[in-house]
């Protein structure tokens, strides 16, 4: 028995050595899990050509190996059937709040996307011709940056200071929004905000999935968006009205939170939402969201014509 | 190449036999998928007693076969892991939205239930403590019946005209609602709903999924909820807002739908939510909804204290 906790305790601290959980595949076509290896100076996964290569599960037990395998493409840290549940928090940052004309809400905002909204780190954000500019309807797309939180272990009912051991890490994400169908078309005066974020595609995230060992306290970080370039988003998640401790063991309250569900934690001040001369994001745009210690995911938005 | 048409045919005739899709443990403590057998008299599958075995999975190819099993406990018609995407949709009853305070919606409401929330016929609801009477905040449990859609295979951007071939069958549904939550603190002025539907267990399901052969039309049905016996929604889907054709349609607009997708169309008029003088469910309290040729899921409330 001593022995067993002995080689308990000695994968434990196997596992806690992989610090950016990437998947990918490699110049063999092959897809893999990984521990990233940064290129000097820089900590943005995304500029990774290479990892360690993982064994197991990363929501379970796994083994980093020493096998080091090129990058040709890094995927979603995840692959979609693997995440249950994407749950999403609405004006979690004071100064977006405000900008939205919203009051600071007494508890966090839940709502949720279909996991099929899930995307890659690259991979284009395909705009549907019912998102598109018809007539009189203008497509009013808009980004919005934010931390994910990626839960390791069930969670159910556990407090503020449990939720940590529940997490595996943070990923950077976007949350791809279509005002007009989030709000106008959402069912004033109680518009529900799933059918404007919800088509596939619509929430790249990676480029890594950061350990807790790396980030220990994940209101720290800079965060921000550029659009074509231009810094569109630039804040800290230490502006977050609830912080994702009190957001995992909130969301755990009577429910049950699974390996591989994902939060995304909501998105600070500058997106077009409110603004008087809004700058909505078209064909080719591309937009880069960024967080700081995790990296940065980079997509552009094609316009797609429904198939007949 | 003829024959293996000839036997493909013959799978699909096979396939259109089933009528009621029933997931069961039996007499030898076995799970089993069948069809279920209703007794004279009834169209409740709920008072089945014994199904034909179905040998396959019911979202692809299966076979009814001859062998007959005693029902000992109904199921959920499919296990929650088969469920990907719990889609609800709000305001969906003109008198509802009346009585709710609500214009009507020009584009159906979307939301989300996680698939946590699955429950079977019979079992409890938990109603946790964050989700009880406390202080100044009232414990507001409401009921909502509704006709539930299955789907079979995938669907993305398909027309009204198509929406059926998606669809597998209809079951009846319990979206089960705490109003304090999916509405005072689910964000004024735009409350999310998601709070305050989405713990374990907040959705019963059931107790069969009728096939599209025997309901060839969904909007004729007779939809009732009994709390303790007293009828308090009866209502017909002909008076559905947006009908099943064009929500299976309108939800695959960039969005791909999944076999085993479920969707909560919405309740009638008759819930506590706007009434002057609500009684709110409590614990102990017994729910029964029921669809006309579907059945009826009869679920208890019941308080649950929170491990420490």
């Amino acid at each position: 028995m001593r022995l067993l906790n002995h080689l308990l305790l000695f994968t434990a601290v196997l596992a806690a050595q992989a610090e950016r959980f990437v998947r990918f595949t490699s110049t063999d076509g092959r897809e893999y899990f990984g521990d990233a290896i940064l290129p000097p100076g820089t900590t943005d996964a995304s500029k990774s050509k290479a990892a360690r290569v993982i064994e197991g599960d990363i929501l379970g037990n796994f083994t980093v190996t020493k096998q080091v395998m090129p990058i040709r493409k890094l995927l979603s840290p995840l692959p979609n059937e693997r995440v249950r549940t994407v749950r999403c928090v609405g004006f979690n940052y004071a100064a977006h709040d405000g900008e939205a004309g919203q009051p600071i809400p007494g508890w966090p905002i839940l709502f949720f996307k279909p996991f099929t909204a899930l995307n890659t780190p690259s991979d284009p954000i395909p705009i549907s011709e019912g998102y598109q500019t018809q007539g009189n309807f203008t497509s009013t797309m808009d980004y919005e940056t934010e931390l994910v939180v990626i839960i390791k272990k069930k969670a159910f009912n556990i407090t503020d200071d449990e939720a940590l051991d529940h997490v595996l890490g943070y990923s950077v994400g976007h949350d791809v929004s279509h005002r007009g169908w989030q709000i106008d078309r959402g069912g004033e005066p109680t518009p529900q905000f799933s059918m404007g974020k919800g088509p596939d595609g619509w929430a790249p995230w990676g480029p890594a999935i950061v350990s807790t060992s790396v980030i220990p306290d994940p209101q720290t970080l800079n965060i921000w968006t550029k659009v074509n370039g231009v810094v569109k988003q630039n804040d800290t998640t230490a502006n977050m009205i609830f912080g994702v401790k009190h957001l995992v063991s909130f969301f755990s309250m009577g429910t049950t939170l699974y390996p591989g569900d994902v939060i995304f934690t909501g998105t600070p001040a500058g997106v077009n939402l409110g603004k008087a001369d809004p700058i909505w994001l078209v064909d080719g745009d591309v937009v880069e969201v960024g967080l700081e210690n995790v990296g940065t995911c980079t997509n552009e938005l094609v316009y797609v014509q429904d198939a007949r």
